[in-house]
């Protein structure tokens, strides 16, 4: 019975230090060095070569390293049968809520224009907008979304969510998929929080900008695959909305012929909203390899007809 | 019975007219055009010509426009027996403290540093820090101190004050005066929000400095006074602290030729941490106007000896 670890992008020598450290006896094998395919039971896994997992043929369960799991299930040939997870992870929660946090306060308050005008010695005084005067419409309003939306609430930014269906999630009020329109009209700043489905990806388009409150700006810290890349170039350049902080790009790290590095109305920081902690998610993942092992039924567990 | 407004720096129509909006039969002379002189009793005042007061013989209250008073008090001619009042206005207090928690946030989530690096195009993950462990330290703990310690701490900062006497206000330990060093040596980040006085004028030099703990931060939102602004410049050249946020400074608008403008590990925003609106300060100088017609005891008096 062993764990593969299969992730190329990420330090796969200190995720196997951690797990080993909670649990010495792990018989864990690092991708590409696989040598007993047949006892590889459960994966750790972070953007792996697409149809790698055919490779074993007692894999139960595929854990995604982070929260997101597309980079999983995009991979047409998955093993029949394959159960995936995600991370749900406190501090991977919290640290996104004070990552929007942020954003929101740094739009309200002019941020971004007083340090660009910094750069031409140019002391301009600019009105600000105060937290209650400033809408964030939150575009996804699962975990992500909903703790964000509550730290937003909490200091006083008008809230309201878009999900699959509409409810009322402590006093937010969250708009469904039918309801569109009348999300973006209320909101002034976009924060895109939604998993990648067929449906999501490519969501934000020249044609949805438009329908936003005038001088809107756009937070994306969901994945690179929701943005029509050019169609937000043209809503800036036209001055359909104001800016863009992005902190998640079709390819990463963003290429450096990309457009969006000098585009003065965007605002990039190179996909750290929230990070995955080895130390504070190996708990999990072993929870999970445990519950697999005694045929318990597993923590966070991906519908994949949902993508999520 | 008159009001005179006196104010070079700030928009004095706009001031008349809110003020005329909540009571149309106010008289109100403008400085300098003010003909009768010996009506004037009441003073609405920012960064008025030193020994202006002195041609006002029936005066009695002078009152800032602001939550500063140094403006006024440094002027070594005003006449005797003179009142002065300051602006304690909770939108005020708000805003300061909102500007704080950005400000706090941004530098725990090295956003200054993401915006440097896509200027050369350069995608760089930098690991951060979390609220829980970043320390913030406010020199001066009156209304606008502890306002933003509460906002800091319900965002999970860890947040310690200093002030004239030691003490816990809300489950914030205040150091006092004789504790500067123990202070400093909790904190992370430096926030001022000091007012000026002969004790602070200056405090902010690099022995100060030298005493904060690795990797620090300053945050001046107070005033340009407290800071010897060579001892920053040495301080940042040096690696001693990490980098700075200035709102304030000893002369405003910031020459052009001042060297902060361009130096990397500093953040420039022209005085809008928090900013006067006439409308939500009006009501509170009427009222101190009405007071001082009525012989009763004004709202917010500064101690001229104390400063504040």
């Amino acid at each position: 019975m062993s764990i593969v670890l299969v992730s190329i992008s990420r330090n796969p020598e200190q995720w196997v230090s951690t797990l080993k450290e909670k649990n010495a006896a792990l018989d864990i094998q690092v991708y590409p060095d696989v040598e007993r395919a047949e006892d590889v039971e459960f994966a750790i896994s972070w953007k792996h070569p697409k149809g790698v997992y055919q490779n074993y043929p007692n894999l139960k369960v595929i854990a995604s390293m982070g929260a997101g799991v597309n980079h999983i299930l995009k991979d047409d040939n998955l093993p029949e049968g394959v159960k995936v997870t995600r991370i749900v992870d406190d501090q991977l929660t919290k640290d996104m809520s004070y990552f929007v946090l942020l954003q929101c306060l740094a739009v309200s308050r002019n941020l971004f224009q007083h340090l660009q005008d910094q750069a031409t010695k140019t002391w301009k005084v600019k009105s600000y907008q105060t937290p209650e005067n400033t809408s964030v419409g939150i575009m996804g309003y699962g975990v992500l979304g909903q703790a964000a939306g509550q730290v937003l609430k909490a200091n006083g930014f008008q809230v309201c969510g878009y999900a699959n269906s509409s409810k009322t999630v402590d006093g937010i009020t969250v708009y469904g998929a039918d309801e569109l329109d009348s999300f973006l009209k209320n909101t002034q700043i976009l924060v895109c929080l939604l998993p990648v489905t067929s449906e999501t990806k490519g969501i934000l388009t020249l044609e949805l900008f438009r329908k936003l409150k005038p001088n809107a700006y756009l937070i994306n810290v969901a994945r690179g695959e929701h943005l029509v890349e050019s169609d937000l170039i043209s809503a800036l350049d036209q001055d359909i909305i104001a800016g863009a902080s992005l902190d998640v790009f079709q390819e990463e790290p963003l290429p450096e012929s990309h457009p969006f590095w000098s585009h003065p109305k965007i605002q990039i920081t190179p996909h750290i909203a929230s990070m995955t902690d080895p130390e504070s998610v190996a708990n999990q993942l072993l929870e999970n390899y445990r519950r697999m092992q005694n045929g318990e039924s597993l923590m966070n567990e991906v519908d994949e007809s949902k993508g999520y």
